[in-house]
């Protein structure tokens, strides 16, 4: 099937998938709305995790080891900072800086992130579309059990250790979508919406906050297929299945389908999650979703596709006469 | 002899006397005045070169190669920063940037730069006071046959080539003094004032064009040392000589003298100069100036406290009865 394909997508889980939709892709028929509520300023820089993760990831530029961060960096920046007694709990690679310098720059020149982020795109020569949620602030909040924290002092300086009680997205209310991903949702040659398996609650629910762009998803013509970031009840990285338990919800692919329910048509499960109680309303499909190599991710990439397609091929057919 | 000494300094060959006297000195009687009139913004950071070479010179961070910047520095940053396609005719250090991080995010929180400087001076273990000229912005500007261009624009970008035909202090005329540089000219137990041999019409003059610097310094009760930067016509480093010559001023340790006339007591020459034609009221004392070893720095920092000291005993045998 040809047409345009939108991913909604966080940092390091979501990026591996893009990466793979990308590479299966007919070039430039990928664009990725990513989420821009964990962006923040620290030592006076405009950094955009998931962005940035995107980007190298995306570029080939990024460290295989970590899945975020530039491969073969060095640290000697830090190490300079720590001589001058200044804050290191957040650390910069010295070839990192250099997106957050440009990008703190422009933006302070009044060009917006989208904009930005494309002509970083451009220069990378990266052919599949980043586009921030909004151009707006929103920025993502976690309430612990000692009260309200910003993002990345709950996600890095305290490690995710504090128990999440409750999770906000300041400004998303009022954050206007950006237009091209409102655009891209409502293309009538949209083939899939492809919800990658980062965090649901951390990296998914802040562009879903944005209320046009949910509504554009809801409305969206093409089929929606989400894949589960928690396989046999654990998640791959990050914190999403200690933070669902202190949530009050059971850490399981169900849970992550529940919560999507009324916004997708395909789930896609790991294969050891394949046994699992059906959804009212959601087609369920299992395949290998932990994405080690390269060819993970195609594949992973490939079988989302087919799903949608498959799913869209279906609907077709009962519309048919 | 006891007391305390200010020195006047812009860049690299300021900051080698400075170290010299730094060293010579008993800790913490030696204040420099610095030169913030090349102070520019680049990438968005605040950059000061004067402050930091002498912050470099006196923790001997400095790179011994040029004379500014970090020894053993890399340029990570500045490959990245290409690979975006951002500007890079001003090329900045890893290491050198978490300076211009610090300083930029300090400013901006609404420290002043003198302060910004004080803490940065006690993390890095220097006893003598660098102080700021002001805190206020001065700008040196450059009058070239095509057109008024900034400092940088000059220095780096244009590597000095373009003729200057006038220089322009924007700013110095509204600036406030730095109080701390007023008080350490009016100190009573002011031993000498040494005006360093750094360019007299690009270093040292922003900081006489802040007019009550200028008044504190020629009521200054101690003696004023001025060193010249010119040796045998030609100057040791940087465009001074070129920028005589194209000012229409001969390029001699006499013009520098005539030029410090009316506010020092002492002038410094190279021993190669020795012969020059006397000035009235400036006595002239002649010494190798030439400072390439750290030894050449101590020495030329016991002449030139040396020659205050002779000149004060000198009126003072005239002053007593």
């Amino acid at each position: 099937m040809t047409g345009t394909v939108v991913a909604l997508s966080g940092g390091v889980g979501g990026a591996k998938l893009a990466l793979g939709l990308a590479r299966v892709l007919p070039e430039g028929t990928l664009s990725i709305i990513a989420n821009t509520g964990d962006d923040f300023r620290h030592l006076g820089l405009a950094i955009s995790p998931d962005i940035d993760t995107l980007v190298y990831t995306l570029s080939g530029l990024v460290d295989p080891a970590h899945g975020w961060g530039r491969r073969d960096e060095s640290w000697n920046f830090m190490t300079a900072l720590a001589q001058l007694g200044e804050e290191t709990w957040f650390r910069l690679g010295d070839t990192d800086l250099a997106m957050h310098v440009a990008r703190t720059r422009r933006l302070a020149a009044g060009e917006p992130l989208s904009q930005v982020t494309d002509r970083c795109c451009r220069q990378l020569r990266i052919a599949t579309r980043i586009l921030p949620m909004t151009d707006d602030s929103v920025q993502t909040r976690v309430r612990t059990d000692a009260g309200w924290l910003d993002f990345q002092d709950y996600f890095v300086r305290e490690h995710c250790a504090p128990a999440v009680r409750e999770l906000a997205f300041r400004g998303a209310d009022a954050a206007q979508a950006l237009p091209d991903a409102i655009a891209a949702l409502a293309d009538p040659g949209l083939r899939a919406v492809i919800i990658c398996p980062s965090n649901p609650y951390l990296s998914i629910a802040p562009i879903l906050a944005i209320p046009p762009l949910r509504t554009a998803l809801s409305q969206c013509k093409a089929p929606v297929v989400a894949i589960s970031p928690i396989i046999g009840g654990r998640a791959v990285k990050g914190p999403t299945a200690k933070m669902m338990a202190e949530l009050g919800l059971t850490p399981s692919a169900r849970e992550v389908a529940l919560h999507y329910a009324n916004l997708i048509d395909v789930f896609v499960v790991d294969e050891v999650d394949a046994g699992m109680t059906e959804i009212p309303g959601v087609r369920m499909q299992s395949a290998p979703t932990l994405m080690t190599t390269l060819e993970d991710r195609e594949q992973l990439a490939r079988i989302a596709l087919s799903a949608a397609d498959e799913f869209s091929l279906h609907q077709s057919k009962f519309r048919l006469p």
